[in-house]
């Protein structure tokens, strides 16, 4: 498939056309079964044009790289307006979506290895998880979280990461079950720190405060009243 | 530091020793910061009689990793009596022992890069993941987990991970409440994730039936219970 594209283009047009073919591309597959020849292919160019824009695929790749964690991030920007717990679900229909839409790619990233290895692409991903904790950060209403709060921000970031990893394993839990699920988990993590914090506690009595009755949080916790044994 | 044995070693006994200093050398610190040469001091013998007995650093890297897999692997092994909680109490200390002597190169290992990243020591890392999962699916009294209870089990592994990796980070959170706070997590997951499925509902009733009052998982239900708004 080429793109069609005959005339002239100028040098940073035909860098961002690069980088696109190969965000395609490294989405579909992992990054050891993708050439330099099929993205010129792709891009309708020789392969020495490539090379004349960067200087091997590794930089390609971590352009591309650079290109999908930009987008990934803007994903995770949401208004400030209503319940946390329908906030953190819009996003994560956003981040499943991000998911979906590069599947193979992601995993291939996220699994390591050495195709994938480089103390750029690790600075990368730590920049899109930065990215996703700070915009919490700020939902919370908070400015310097406490260790135990800043805790259950990561650890939640990083189960998001690793559902998502299991999921794209065979998709065999629907994925708007999975992004409910995290939701839920959120308010988990937060409850269970919230026994040794008194600032996680009172954040998540703030979040609680302001939840629908008929919200994912609420619902959880009726979930969970359910469970324990002896409780009529 | 020398270990002053000038005997003739044999080959498996020289190797063997050789596995355990470059263990020692590569818990301390990032692989790409130990040398062969300080390999070599430490183990007291010449640096062309370790490429004798592997052919690089990585070779030996890799050697001390599978050790260090093969000890975590190891200590997740727990008698299969008493309540659940205080079994993965029990597991969660010894996981936090080794994540404490083995640190720095627990960190590196985990955070990813081209030292380290390998398919090799990908698989290694996977093959510890999947002998947590196969110790805890036996603990749980299952065969064949389903989707979701496997998701809550992996979900869980990569949690206590990354909360081990956050704790090697300035350790600001005393260790045994984090053990705590992962046993109370475990339940937490579940309890989420029995809300969507009843092998998992089921699962965690006949856990939270052999709970004594006292233990971990029935603190937890009390302090969610206080957590949650307009309960009296």
């Amino acid at each position: 498939m080429t793109t069609g594209v005959r005339r002239r283009m100028g040098v940073e047009e035909r860098r961002d056309q690069l980088i696109s073919v190969a965000l395609g591309l490294f989405s579909h597959r992992a990054p050891e079964d993708v050439s330099i020849d099929e993205i010129a292919e792709a891009a309708g160019i020789s392969r020495p044009l490539v090379y004349h824009y960067f200087p091997g695929k590794q930089s390609l790749y971590e352009a591309a790289l650079g290109r999908a964690a930009d987008e990934l991030a803007a994903r995770f920007v949401e208004p400030h307006e209503g319940p946390l717990g329908s906030r953190l679900l819009r996003v994560m229909g956003r981040f499943f979506d991000f998911v979906d839409e590069h599947g193979p790619g992601f995993s291939a990233l996220m699994r390591g290895g050495p195709a994938v290895g480089s103390s750029r692409t690790s600075a990368m991903i730590n920049g899109v998880r930065q990215s996703a904790y700070e915009q919490i950060v700020v939902h919370l209403g908070l400015v310097t979280p406490a260790p135990r709060m800043e805790l259950v921000i990561r650890s939640w970031i990083s189960l998001a990461e690793s559902t998502a990893l299991q999921w794209l394993d065979g998709k065999r839990i629907p994925r708007a079950e999975l992004e409910r699920q995290l939701v839920h988990d959120f308010a988990a993590l937060a409850a269970v720190s919230a026994a040794y914090d008194e600032e996680t506690a009172e954040t998540l009595r703030a979040i609680l405060a302001a939840e629908p009755i008929d919200g994912p949080f609420a619902e959880l916790a009726a979930r969970l009243f359910a469970l324990v044994p002896g409780d009529a």
